[in-house]
């Protein structure tokens, strides 16, 4: 039985997972994005394994929110597929998950270390430094495991959905980081953010350890994106002619 | 009502925003460029948060120099719209302004730390280091925050135009690289030389914490491309043929 | 007398070549990767100091296994063909081999270190560190060098066929990266997974020289993705319709 | 009156000056290539400070080695000219010169270190470090700089033909890598691996600060690349077919 998703939601997927080669944060199949429809009760999410240039949108899986059974697709889903669940759970307000190795965000999750915020390029996406998780534990690892993954994420952000819209975020400790946003291309988006506040951030560290910037000009920069009084950006772009 | 800009100037600020991601300097919609037409009392600059790949003409935005009040376009303009005014009225030399966060120089802006002169490579574009701004105060963010981040510039340099000349960038403390020069076009080849110089800065240090060059081989450098007795460079290709 | 291969290997092993700038693992002509026949007793390898671009099937040259003799091809075969052969002779399990000068490998390689465990990207497809063979002494230098290079290897991994299963690389001190696999191709894709931990690795020590992260973390992603309880990938995608 | 030069000269010499960007060794105009003819006493040079992209085989220079005189073309040729002529004059044996600010031998070149021979891949085509010269002095900068830029690289290999052929590369202090070859495109690769091998040593150098290898495993690489027992490579291709 196939589980109607609403319109657009496989084609972002798809895109968001295609995207993830193009911007630079794959090595060969790793990385994988999903998306979420709550009405159906069901996340679509990348095959396990398929190279990104085979990709298609009959590869994508159909996953139950419940339970995490596969309602629709012929191929295994991503091995991640119950850290995703996990957190779409866990946290209401988010629409899409992406999950990278890319180089320097794997650095700080590999040396347990957040992600400091040194600068508004950092601000002006997350409010608050991108925060790493304790190691699992044997138990964690010997059972659910990809469940877990997802699990110590929600329980150092003490299941609070508002954490997780300031900073769409987080390191799991000696693996990588997982990322989200109201929807897979925003998820992507913020670990292309993630990614670039890692690099400039080993480079900022290598040059001094320097003490964060003053909370005025963070608070400034996240301010004039998010919330009420944000003034950035523009609706949609008039069309060239 | 419509305010028309000296022939040609859509087209080259266009051309020099839709070149920071073609040289690598942009991470998303991050980055910006913008011209003036000082005869018209007006400069275009980019729109906020519009793709570099839908990017138009018609989406520049036309601002008066004066007040900040967009007189031509449909969108609102950059965030930063205000720091490139405050910088056009503080250096009259100024042609074009460009703003990206490029992972090199954000570092030292970071840091903040000046980029040192550290050899020729830098000396052929910048006569000195350069200068990193001190933190915007709390006041300098509450209140008309982005006019104010050029204000820490102009301030660093005593609104010393010849100044603004011999050393065309500056970081913002905690933020990044603001660059000018006499054309937009220019004021993004001072971005590219910037990012340049920023990234061979950080490995120079790395080997060594050496001292800078001798100040004669500097100068050398900077007078062979600059000022009345500068050799390098060509009027205009001939065609070929 | 021309040697017949089994179906496939040849492209295989030319896809394979040429895949080494694609992934941006070569500078200039450097690198090189083989795939075995040890029905026909064979190997097809890339011959010596051709350019990437001019490289084409008629090029590879076919070696015989027992004695390093050319029995296919009118190039010399790469200068490193024997260090080939002598791993083919040691690990019965190996179908391809490939050699690069990956910048992060080659690093570990001139510090004469192995590249530790840091992280799931790590252990997902290398079971333990990535060893660094002792220097070569004059002896193994003055005469059969090419062989010995593969010796080292051999000799360090105790002739243990399981070993190099488990973990397909090795660091050749002072030298750079071999790595091995099931098939040519899988022998590429483990240079480029450990080019690609190396440079992580680098970046993770920087932040901390911290120790490895819990065993059962990384038991798990290796278990996940090998031998009999792994449950990553999918067997064909389906085709695209 | 123009000079004929020898039939392919100009040719190569555009070549070798147009991948220059392709290879991702220059930033916006820097960079450039010559080559000689000794017979007619001349070399084809890159014109001063045009783009790439425009460059084509009509704004080549050609400069008499005798004087440095323009003896053919409309463009100021490149503000370097006179140091490539300073080592045609001083090494009988080069036939091409390329000079560029690749980042990594800038890095050493800032640093005033000699970039060290740390493995195989840098002994595969420089038989021993590639040095750093003095800092120019004042009068060296005040008169006929461009010259003496070269002369700092004579002196410091004593005019020793010999020693530029088995080290063919040396840093200018506080400025950058000039490298030189058989020919303009071997001065180009020469350039190329001065980079590769400046980068990964870089990395090498923060892993460990370790000893350079045995020098029997350097001195095999190097004598089997070049020299009577050199065994590498293939003389043409056979075309595919």
């Amino acid at each position: 039985m196939t589980v109607r998703v609403r319109d657009g939601l496989r084609q972002e997927v798809l895109n968001a997972n295609l995207a993830i080669p193009q911007v630079g944060l794959a090595t060969l199949t790793w990385g994988n994005v999903s998306g979420v429809d709550r009405e159906a009760g069901v996340f679509v999410i990348k095959p396990s394994g398929v190279p990104y240039e085979d990709l298609a949108l009959d590869h994508l899986v159909t996953v139950r929110l419940s339970d995490g059974e596969v309602v629709d697709g012929d191929l295994r889903p991503s091995t991640d597929t119950e850290t995703h669940r996990c957190l779409y759970l866990a946290f209401p307000s988010i629409g899409g998950v992406t999950h990278t190795h890319s180089t320097h965000a794997v650095a700080f999750a590999q040396a347990r270390l957040e992600i400091p915020v040194l600068g508004t390029t950092h601000a002006d996406t997350f409010n608050g430094p991108i925060p790493c998780t304790p190691d699992l534990t044997a138990e964690q690892c010997a059972k659910d495991y990809e469940y877990n993954t997802g699990r110590v994420i929600v329980d150092m952000l003490k299941e609070d959905d508002q954490k997780a819209v300031e900073v769409p975020a987080a390191m799991v400790a000696g693996h990588g980081p997982f990322t989200w946003g109201a929807t897979a291309r925003k998820s992507l988006e913020h670990a292309i953010i993630c990614e670039a506040v890692a690099d400039i951030a080993l480079h900022t560290l290598a040059l001094s350890p320097t003490a964060p910037p003053p909370p005025h000009l963070l608070n400034r920069h996240y301010t004039r994106k998010h919330g009420p009084d944000a003034y950035y950006g523009n609706p949609t772009p008039a069309p060239a002619g």
